[in-house]
């Protein structure tokens, strides 16, 4: 999809400085900027690749003055950061978002409705008594099971796996492969070492704005429901156990576990790797750091955590500090016994 | 789906103590029960909420003597546990898994057999030479590669993938986007820093009643076949390596991962991101703490390991106490020091 | 598929030591040999096995000279080792790579171009303006997005999921369930606590003789390229962020996790689980333990590093040491203390 700069800064409300007959059809970044591309000036420690810059034309702000020749186009506008972010909006939104309609094969089954302006790509699979709602996005592979029921707005990627009875919310959208509402891992011990399946009956509900990275999984619940609250961003590869409850704007990235029955506040913000046991509860503005392990709850609201069972920040990394050197601390410990 | 509280207290062999014509569709916890649901008092901590609960029925012991008014019907069974645990078996049995036949478009090779009371969803894929027992339910886009044999009342689940030659036994449950059968990581480094792959032709074998959770992998072996013992319970996001053995009633916690070769006894319980190197063996009856690392072999059953570098659990968490104050440690050193 | 020991012989360029007409249709370890199966010695350690043995037959070596009698039947070749492995290589091209031509119901955009010698699963997905070159097998569930762009003998296992825009080379194999060019986790905090997505309109490149895990992910980058270098070997679920570059030739084992613009260096092993921040470097070469955490830059080539927060691997063994012992450490100061 090509643009002239001159339909660039009318979407932008923006003014061109060069010709606005020539054509962009790509987003660069300034210091990798090609013929045929446009990128931005907002952070001054950038400046210098202006000059330079092979980028058909440049995005900057109205108050960027240059210090010598400028040998691209430029588009000014009020804000360059702002008026970036627009453009790359309107182009996610052409390249990757723009597909609607009905490939075939796709299965639905006559029990389930979905609203206008849905995209179901080949292959995508729609269970029994399903609701739907307008301008979802199913593409190919997805699998939506029974009685599951969707907002507005919804995209599941390619090959995600919408288990029966979840409920999502509006604007949310689940990355490929991604798994929601498998069975939870309950198992009975018997008396002769055997382990019996424990029925998981409950389900998973998404809330608004939710989003789920690829080949994540959340089990449902034994009985009730795993609830994502609204505005949680959850990375790939996170495993959220049954009857897990995750907060309103809480972050959660790549790689970390969270086990069975635990409660997570909200605006919390997790990094890779971290692994919190089941049964706790982590209060609102909690930080955890990467690979961090959480033993038991966190009750007092905004503190920050790390380590291998974790602790204050500082404090871990403080102890760590002479971890590193416990060959010495030793050293000096058998010199003041010799001495003694 | 519902049922007059009669026809669950004839399933329970029990009495109703209320009306027996009102209605239930949905099993609710005791503090959650809600209007249309059924809940159980098997645990003394929750008798109060008997009195309080919005639920429409609940189960109790026939030794349950109510110390004030009961609003909720109830439903007398010899054991409450016992009776809820009946009723979730049957519902779970009724919601979740009573698919049965074929939806169309599914794939079949002709040169494979499945036996009767199958489910195959739209889009499953079954290659050549497949033997398939009976009963056997197998959801949209479960892939079943060439020369796979199953046994009977198997449940393969939307999106989990079976490569080529494995075998699994009966009862056996693989969950969403499992992977089994997958290439072992081997690779040859070659003079030029380049890596050849190294084929890798062996399979993976599952014995009878074994789980796999949403996303795990089980690699096949180089040669050979990497064995799920009877009874072992995978959970969700577990990394298994090529030519592993997992022994009987093995249950392994969610995003642990196991190298190249390692044979893990029976009856063992990993907690979840436990990591485990190739090429050693754990006894029968180990226990492994939530992240713990065991890279060497554990010859004595029955032990209890945790830590970065496995250690006994204890004094592991001994250590740990010290280092969380090794700034005071260092400082009563340094005044011993002063002191000489 | 079976052959007699005359056709081995001749495949090999080899010699046959007793019956030529018998037939093998299986590779085994000499250890587990068994009728219809042929080995291999190469390895001295093995040399008793020969003797018991019950593999049709065995390739050894021409300067094997047995000190007992034989059983099985031989095949005398220059190199026992390199001959197996000609077997191997020969056994899983025609078991697992075999599969040509197109199975119905698959799917291609009609704007879409595929080479010679391919192969379509069934349920496979082609989106619209691909680029796919020769010999490319493309197995069932496999998703191909818009404008992907693939190389000759390229292998698209069962379920793997290639995003818009992804560029892959030549001979690469993604394993089943793997993601390539999912968004990345971008995500820029409102004032509310809420979070807005950045749109993720770059794509992820893989260069030549890649090989990518089943059910690992690879986002694509912001903007510019997510790129993995040619001949660099990715395990199982592993995560790579967005804007990541990996080096070529290097090797990167199951459940590590990379996050977002971290450049590695090439010819670097990385072991499972490890766990590296974003925005740094690591030099070529480096070596990295399992479970190891990497919080800076990585500047001297050739280093091993291993721990919690990475150190030298054997200084980090070193205090790890002192560690275990903390508890005689404190009482032995305590000791001191007492003795002022």
């Amino acid at each position: 999809m090509e643009f002239t700069l001159g339909q660039v800064a009318a979407i932008l409300n923006g003014k061109v400085v060069g010709d606005e007959n020539q054509k962009v059809s790509r987003l660069d970044k300034i210091q990798e900027g090609k013929r045929g591309g446009i990128s931005f000036l907002s952070n001054e420690k950038y400046t210098s690749f202006i000059y330079e810059t092979e980028a058909t034309a440049v995005i900057v702000s109205n108050n960027f003055t240059p210090i010598k020749e400028v040998k691209t186009n430029l588009i000014r506008v009020e804000d360059a950061y702002t008026g970036f972010t627009q453009l790359l909006e309107a182009y996610a939104m052409m390249m990757k978002n723009s597909m609607v309609g009905i490939e075939e094969p796709s299965y639905i089954d006559a029990s389930s409705q979905i609203g206008e302006q849905a995209y179901r790509g080949a292959f995508s699979y729609i269970g029994k008594n399903c609701k739907i709602g307008e301008a979802v996005k199913i593409y190919s592979h997805a699998h939506i099971g029974n009685r599951v029921q969707i907002g507005n707005n919804v995209i599941i990627h390619t090959g995600a796996k919408i288990c029966a009875d979840t409920v999502i919310g509006n604007n949310c959208e689940i990355h490929p492969g991604a798994v929601i509402g498998s069975d939870g891992f309950g198992f009975a011990p018997q008396p002769d070492g055997t382990y019996k399946t424990i029925p998981q009956i409950g389900n998973v509900i998404l809330e608004d704005n939710v989003s789920v990275g690829a080949n994540s999984t959340i089990d449902c619940a034994t009985m009730g429901s795993t609830i994502i609250k609204k505005g949680a961003k959850i990375d790939n590869m996170v495993q959220i156990a049954h009857n897990v409850i995750i907060g309103e704007n809480t972050v959660i990235a790549s790689q970390t576990g969270i086990s069975g029955s635990t409660e997570i506040g909200k605006n919390c913000v997790i990094a890779g790797k971290a692994g919190i046991v089941g049964h706790i509860k982590i209060a609102d503005n909690t930080t955890i750091g990467a690979n961090t392990g959480i033993s038991k709850s966190i009750l007092k609201s905004g503190t920050t955590l790390f380590g291998y069972i974790a602790m204050d920040m500082k404090k871990f990394l403080k102890s760590y500090t002479i971890f590193k050197k416990l060959d010495s601390i030793e050293d000096r410990i058998r010199e003041l016994e010799k001495k003694q």
